[in-house]
């Protein structure tokens, strides 16, 4: 990674294991909502509590610890804000200070003990916040916020001066710190004469969150802001959690550097989720090392990158690139918001109409708005006849709909944007204002807030003039807290569909933390005893691991003998595959240690001494040679399990062969996930096509791979801090109703 | 196509052929610049002139037919516009009305043929300008514009109308035409005052380019606006031509909705490659039919839009999709250009500084950066010592250079900036500015805008505010016509890159058009007498084809008996292939039509017998069945030619085989194009890796396949007219030093 700024210590998700594992495995519980105390199998939480952060954003009372008035000394202009801003929220502001008697006329408490009420905030203004906490915790203050820098962010020294100051506040009872290497964005104006839902805004670094901040000036409505720094306790998902559940705010906006714990970011999402809240995120860290190293396959197939993505798309969480994109984004979608109720009685219509005045601007939005997955329907024959009442029968208004400009000029203009409006196909009006006319696009302008005021569907403007000092776009665009307007086509684009994605994502949104299995399968106990710590499982032992959860393996016996080798194959039923099985061998292939279509007694026994003499000349160690079942031919793939450093074991399935080794065409998640996500998965493979044949070949069985990627799933869960990789490849996916078959596997302990 | 409001008639560009193929066939003339008359071989031209426009811009004198005074006429404020325009250009204006004795007090002639004296330009504001045509080419006049619209944008009336106008301006002695369907962007007030290599506009649709125009406020210069509408006669590519030779021309930025004709395009593009002068463009039509009607398999795998994409690739274009894109790319090229001797004699250093007051904020960019391709190099020690004298020790500057912001504040701001501009591995900085602050981005700004005065690097900012109504922005950047200023992360980034990625090019660009052939090959007749009009060849016919002009295919035999083809197998060789051949054959190894590895005589009867069973069952017409030689095996790869509708025939490459069928792995070239082209169509594949030798297979022979395809390039430039499609699958390319032999051929006739 480029480096993040701020020292997030991101907790291993290997964690203190709390499975009681007894004699008989108890029945899975499925389909219960989780409750505090709650652990899956793998004995990570499915439940987070909310934290009460009212008092934080809204106290009643502030200390501020360190508080100056002395010219010249930065904590000076920090306590001449925090006055300003306690004044504003109706706070009480106390300074301490050991040894001043008073700050700007306020007296001075010596200590937070000496404190002349109880406080629910103390701001700290000193170089080392940790020798206050315990003085904190005793005086019951709710929150306190560490400025001080100095901590993880400069490097192991100062990581270690964080942990202590986490552990501390972790012992001390009922208080939460924000910080360290924080700041007063929290204590910010926010401005209390916009309209509509909110964007509530998280951020690591302040200096990033300035430009969503400042949205606000275009008369957007901020709610919150969370500078969370370095997150020694408080961190990005408390506050999602918090926000999501507050009435005024529309969407969530994070800039994030680092997650500090990847399973408290998901429940915070699923939050959100549950509640349809949008959550839009920055997370920085695109080229983040994507190769990492792996003995396994499906481990080299996706970097670290790609499960932050995945893990934010299980959960609905939009990812964005730019801070702009950011703020456009999270701008539509608090827009957007409407009440749960009324969302959940009649779903957005995805139909998005194009208008404008120019045919060649419609035309050129309908085209990159198209190749962007957006749906334009045309609009049905009657709709077109309405339409043609005010716009001339030349122009083309199927959709995009081009009025030519003049009826924009009269009374014609919010007919005709009513009238589209109205068309149920219709969920979003895009109206792209390219160049400003002022005769013409002050009244469009004006005619386009009006329109939105007098429906609930989403009405969005792009004004597409690089000067953005026009009256049009300054006074009654941005004045209106309906209309989204942007500033480019792109923009507009991912923003809508961003829209439109989540809301079709929040009305199929069943939580994967209900249905997540809390006790151990009966597999559980087989597979374990299977274990090698710090090993390489054998081919052989690894698909029994594979067996024991009930996925298929050929048939196979280990020999040690030709002769033996013979007798297996008569069993096992000819033709049969010879391969050479051993616990450390890998491109077995290349290596020439398989063999297969052997249909004979002599042939074994030529195989059986061929793969010994390849095995003793490239000096790998064998415990024997396997005799298996030839499998019929199907769709190759890989899948397999790969531990992540933030979110732990993680499941991957990709195509298999040759071509998609070069090609990487894998799709990864994070488990719980459901069986709808084990189709999504497939479905985001370049090469799907496979599975549903293609050339003649038959469809595959892909409701059996979907059944291995659940097993394999359930693997990862109970076993999950005891391998360290899994990977089956490849798995053979039979044609429709005869099932897939695990050729070969590979299994690394931990 | 979602729709053009322009009616550009694009001219099928299957030619009159004007070779003359004589007994003897004429040496091949490379490597000679092309001259006025030099066609290839396919009878395409290679040579446009470049059209003398200075008098279009700058006329000396002005007709206005049509021109007007009355009240509440369109008319009128037309002539208003452009007496102002003409005044203010120093230009003589003279209105044309058959009844007003004077318009606006100035007398008015009767018709064109009474003006007072030759004008360089007559404004057509008439309804219907082609009665006028032969009237101006008689009085001499160089230019007319006609604004009429009710042309080829209105359907197949208006199309005849325009293809008639055009032919009237064809036969005329010296008149260009702009329009129809045009306006009076080109007569629009440039700004004077600005400094630095200008951006040239041109566009289809007024309305689309008025946000580039308006750059003017943002300080950016423009020099020229050419609105083509219709392009009945003068086109895009004629103003390419024109601004490339115009010395104060930085950068071209297009909007073209459809193009009239490939080839000028590419001679136009061909003429700004070779003097270095950057041309930007939005092409509409991403969505354009992708899948065409196609036998072949190469025919499928390339959409009209890929096409589009690459010839304009070959050429250096650079295609943009948003207008604030073009804006962007436009404005950054206009002021990176250096003057061409001093560009060719000192390349452009491609590393990128990013240098910013925040560490979160620089490793975001450098992330974004790097994702996009841009190379961040690390400082050297040197340099970073260097820095560290102004900066404290704890911050990186290893690029990201994090200056913590102090140093911003004082006479180290300066300081730094021009340490790292000095730094020869660097060639453009790039400073983010997230949010303003006053005290410390002002002067950051105003420092910027002084480094980049004393650099002839490039200087980049981001203005990361939304609001940007900033003093630092719009006086301070915005007032240099240095520094390029972005309001995005991501729109710095591609125009940067278009700036790096274009400085390469221009550097490597040899032209194709002197060194395309100009005279047949020897193949061409062999070849030519294997052709069948309308008709698809048989395998068998396909492949004396590829024979004709030097491209390997197995040893092979058409034979219509059993007995012939055990003679056959013994000539070519055991094992043989066999196939059966007939002129509407395909998915032959579908229908079971293919039979491998036969190794005896009674195996070969057998093969016989089934096959043309099967040939019965299907009703499947054969001429015979192919006996073939066993080719060993390969990367298998997919060559092919299929004709463009623009630009002609063009030639596809791409990975063999059902999973590229899956994933349309393929890269497209418009000829002429070299051996240079033919290479980086193979690194535009995704699987490009199977050619190097994946899972211990040898490398492929490289050499050979382009070799193949330069071979093919040369039938679909000589034969492109006569061939329909053309489609090599699979070409097996066999381990380096082997070659490559068609195993397969398809060819259709025109």
């Amino acid at each position: 990674m480029l480096g993040s700024t701020h020292g997030t210590l991101t907790t291993d998700s290997r964690r203190a294991r709390a499975i009681a594992c007894g004699e008989t495995p108890q029945q899975i519980v499925h389909g219960r909502p989780a409750e505090a105390g709650d652990l899956d199998v793998s004995g990570r939480p499915l439940y987070a509590a909310v934290p009460d952060l009212d008092r934080f954003f809204r106290p009643e009372s502030v200390a501020v610890v360190g508080a100056s008035d002395a010219e010249g000394r930065p904590n000076t202009g920090i306590t001449r804000q925090l006055l300003a801003w306690a004044e504003r929220v109706g706070a009480r502001l106390h300074p301490v200070h050991p040894t001043r008697p008073s700050v700007f006329g306020i007296p001075c408490s010596p200590s937070v003990a000496d404190l002349p009420e109880p406080v629910d905030l103390a701001v700290l203004l000193v170089s080392d916040p940790l020798p206050l906490i315990d003085e904190l915790a005793e005086a019951k203050v709710k929150f306190a916020v560490a400025f001080a820098s100095g901590f993880a962010e400069t490097g192991e020294e100062g990581a270690l001066a964080q942990q202590r100051l986490a552990a501390t506040v972790a012992r001390s009872e009922g208080l939460r710190l924000l910080g360290p290497n924080t700041n007063l964005n929290a204590f910010e104006r926010f401005r209390d004469d916009l309209d509509g839902p909110a964007i509530a805004l998280i951020t690591q670094s302040g200096h990033q969150g300035r430009p969503v901040f400042s949205l606000q000036e275009l008369g957007i409505r901020l709610s919150h802001w969370a500078p969370t720094g370095n997150e020694a306790d408080l961190e990005t998902a408390d506050f999602i959690s918090y926000f999501a559940e507050r009435p005024e705010v529309g969407a969530i906006a994070c800039y994030i550097e680092g997650l500090k714990d990847g399973r408290s970011f998901l429940l915070a999402a699923d939050r959100a989720a549950r509640r349809g809240v949008p959550v839009v995120a920055v997370k920085v860290g695109r080229t983040e090392a994507g190769a990492r190293t792996a003995a396994t396959h499906t481990g080299k197939l996706t970097g670290a990158d790609a499960v932050v993505d995945a893990a934010m798309r299980q959960y609905g969480v939009i990812r964005v690139d730019g801070l702009d994109e950011l703020q456009d984004t999270a701008t539509l979608l608090a827009r957007a918001r409407r009440p749960r109720a009324e969302a959940a009685s009649r779903p957005v219509a995805d139909g998005v109409v194009v208008y404008s005045i120019s045919g060649g601007t419609g035309a050129h939005f309908a085209d990159l708005a198209t190749e962007a997955g957006l749906r334009l329907p045309t609009l049905s024959e009657a709709k077109q006849a309405e339409l043609h009442q005010w716009i001339p029968d030349y122009l083309n208004v199927a959709n995009p709909v081009d009025n030519g400009g003049h009826p924009v000029g009269d009374w014609r203009g919010p007919r005709i944007l009513d009238a589209i409006l109205d068309d149920p196909a219709v969920g979003v009006l895009i109206c792209p204002i390219t160049g400003p006319f002022p005769p013409m696009s002050d009244k469009l302008a004006q005619d386009l807030v009006d329109a939105a005021e007098r429906t609930d569907k989403l009405v969005c403007v792009v004004w597409g003039s690089p000067v953005g000092t026009e009256d049009a776009y300054r006074e009654t665009l941005l004045g209106s807290s309906k209309v989204a307007t942007f500033r480019t086509f792109a923009n507009c684009i991912t923003a809508v569909r961003a829209h439109l994605d989540h809301a079709r994502f929040t009305t199929a949104y069943r939580s994967p933390f209900d249905e997540a299995p809390r006790s151990p399968s009966p597999s559980f106990r087989k597979a374990r005893a299977l274990m090698r710590p710090g090993q390489q499982l054998s081919e052989h032992a690894a698909k029994q691991l594979l067996r024991a959860y009930g996925i298929r393996v050929p048939r196979e016996q280990l020999v040690t003998s030709a002769a033996a080798a013979v007798r297996a194959a008569s069993l096992v039923g000819y033709p049969v595959v010879m391969k050479a099985s051993g616990a450390r061998i890998a491109h077995k292939t290349e290596l020439g240690l398989v063999k297969i279509g052997l249909t004979s007694a002599s042939q074994i026994r030529d195989a059986y001494r061929e793969l010994t003499d390849i095995a003793r000349y490239e000096d790998v160690s064998l415990d024997g040679v396997l005799v298996c079942q030839m499998v019929e031919r199907g769709v190759e793939m890989v899948v397999g399990v790969t531990h992540d450093d933030l979110f732990g074991p993680t499941v991957t399935v990709g195509l298999g062969g040759v071509l998609v080794e070069v090609l990487r065409d894998a799709a990864v998640r994070v488990p719980p996930f459901g069986e709808d996500q084990a189709r999504a998965m497939l479905d985001e493979l370049r090469g799907r096509a496979l599975l549903d044949g293609v050339r003649g070949a038959p469809p595959a069985d892909v409701d059996a791979l979907v059944e291995v990627v659940l097993r394999v799933q359930r693997m990862a869960l109970e076993l999950g801090d005891e391998i360290a990789e899994l990977d089956i490849n490849p798995l053979m996916v039979l044609p429709r109703g005869q099932g897939a078959v695990a050729l070969d596997a590979l299994a690394v302990c931990r």
